[in-house]
């Protein structure tokens, strides 16, 4: 392997294989990145054996290719070191002896590399009918679900999020058992498969970190894992094996309470009212809906009480007590971004729904807390 | 204790004093803000038993007083519940069940209190002669010496500033024995009593983040604490005992080699090559100073190695190999501003000094590795 190629060209590629990257990993070989260096390009790759990314320089971004092969290479040291050059161009050359250099002006790096045999073979293979969609409209998508998926691996399928397409119809929904967040977007073509997999939140959140500009992506569904192209990145992951819940039921179509409230009004004083739900743990917040008040209370026997009241439009003109542990509120308020919300009731002991005023693609649902 | 004053004028008490707060500290009144009403104004005290800082709120700052009294209330939550509140007028009131309330036109908070007889009383009357300096002065000073103090507790008088006057020479020194950082300056005035103390370096740190304006401040020594007052904070310090090392003697007077070198250079090469010294902790560089160059090799047996040079100015043209540690010299270097630095050496084997080129009061010295 020999070529020229900026530093700043060379450092994208590396930031965005470097989400794949283990840093402690103890196979040594997932801990590197590999430099594939064929005719048309430079192919960059990481894996963690859970997610694989690859990241392609298309060779008229590169200043020179003069021998093609391969290096495997430490990827910690070797991006903290390329991010810190200045950008100029790098001459890139491997050895008999396993070495490869970095070469600029003033600086030659001689990095030890791993063997090309160890490192794992992954197939990145397209899928037959890939999915078309916006990559900031998935970014979106991903952002508003993930943070409700569990973090409890005692129900593994918790830890993911819920991918569903039918149609034209993709629909996202994640829950922790305390909470569900749902989206919905309608695709701009119809797909004849129908589409039902769960991908582990932590490896699709990764794949959200990449994505910084809108362009067309692909999503390709295999049995037992999905690929993300993106531009120039393959993303891959695996996929949660086990039933999802179906959740679609525990939405109630009807409400018999529903009030409107400034988003930040509510976000702020149920922010600041949590502050005395004590070392519980559990945030437990008392509302009250009376005429056009909500009103808060917490208290802790340690620290002391609250009293916090809010201006609302009830516009069902009814009263209600209800208990709910703050911090999932302040998650799913966190998700929000118009002016007013919209908060609907049942009971005090039945779960509400959060909303946009005027969005009704994307629901939040929260259960309340017993405290009798 | 019952008065109404706005808040952000509280906070901007609360703030300074919560530096002395304890968060988890096994005695609970030192988790607490005592609160103490005077007709004069508002003391805020917090105290950890080795610093203590208090904040007087004049009665021009507050809206009316209408009860003198005290109350001691739990310092982490009361921050951020005021941090949290909007800006808004805050009566706060004290009642007999011990219970304080902080009420605003849409809340009230009412916080248990601590018993105001189990509050440490801290004497912090003024010395008979304080020094008098500018607290953005004293400010840059602590910033360039503490970094270099030890933060091992086996010779606890290095973990303290050592803080001399004579006359009107004010110096301040600190080393954890492999380097040492010396800022000198000038007073405005004599002082007839020479000083000579060691003060905490983690307590000195949390002085200097307080000040946030020039002003003059004043320094009250006392036999076994030191007292800083800035505007209307008072911040109290316990002194490190033990005899802090006689340092000026190592100090060399003359140098056979001197180099000058471009600052943000020096800086970035040491830094990127010093990710190759590898996993032993001790950041080893060997560097070679040959005619216009400053050469800076490291190497390690997992990784790789480096080669960096960087032009310099030899002013004394000689040549000379020396090994260092680039944890302290990144260090110091941190520490300069100015757009070229000295770099001052006598052998391969003794102390070297850096220096700003326009600067003889804030001097750095950092002792070789010897890698033979």
């Amino acid at each position: 392997m020999k070529l020229i190629i900026e530093k700043n060209i060379l450092m994208e590629g590396l930031n965005a294989v470097s989400r794949a990257l283990s840093t402690r990993n103890i196979i040594p070989v997932l801990n590197c990145i590999k430099f594939d260096l064929q005719n048309n390009g430079l192919y960059l790759t990481a894996t963690d054996n859970d997610i694989t990314i690859q990241y392609y320089i298309d060779k008229k971004d590169i200043k020179s290719i003069e021998e093609t092969g391969c290096s495997i290479i430490y990827g910690k040291t070797l991006l903290e070191v390329i991010r810190k050059l200045p950008e100029t161009d790098i001459l890139i050359e491997n050895f008999e002896n396993n070495e490869v250099s970095f070469k600029t002006n003033n600086s030659i790096y001689n990095f030890n590399c791993y063997m090309v045999e160890d490192y794992p073979n992954i197939s990145l293979e397209e899928g037959k009918n890939p999915i078309s969609i916006s990559s900031n409209k998935f970014k979106e998508i991903i952002n508003k679900t993930t943070f409700a998926c569990s973090l409890q691996e005692s129900n593994p399928v918790l830890t993911g999020v819920n991918v569903k397409i039918q149609g034209d119809l993709f629909e996202c929904i994640a829950t922790d058992s305390y909470r569900i967040s749902k989206i919905n977007l309608k695709l701009d073509e119809m797909y004849i498969e129908n589409i039902n997999i769960v991908i582990p939140a932590k490896n699709i959140n990764e794949f959200a970190k990449i994505i910084n500009s809108d362009s067309k992506m692909e999503i390709h569904v295999f049995s037992n894992k999905v690929i993300f192209k993106l531009d120039n990145i393959i993303f891959q992951s695996s996929l949660l094996n086990g039933n999802y819940p179906q959740l679609e039921n525990i939405f109630p179509n009807e409400f018999e309470y529903k009030i409107k409230v400034n988003l930040k009004d509510f976000y702020n004083t149920l922010d600041r009212a949590s502050l005395l739900t004590g070392s519980s743990k559990k945030y437990i917040i008392d509302a009250e809906i009376k005429d056009n008040y909500l009103k808060l209370k917490a208290s802790s026997a340690e620290m002391g009480k609250v009293e916090e009241k809010i201006s609302i439009e009830n516009l069902t003109n009814n009263n209600i007590y209800i208990s709910f542990s703050s911090k999932y509120v302040l998650e799913s308020l966190k998700m929000f971004s118009s002016e007013d919300i919209y908060i609907l009731l049942n009971s005090g002991v039945k779960p509400f729904v959060l909303k946009e005023v005027d969005n009704d693609n994307f629901i939040q649902l929260v259960f309340p807390i017993q405290t009798n």
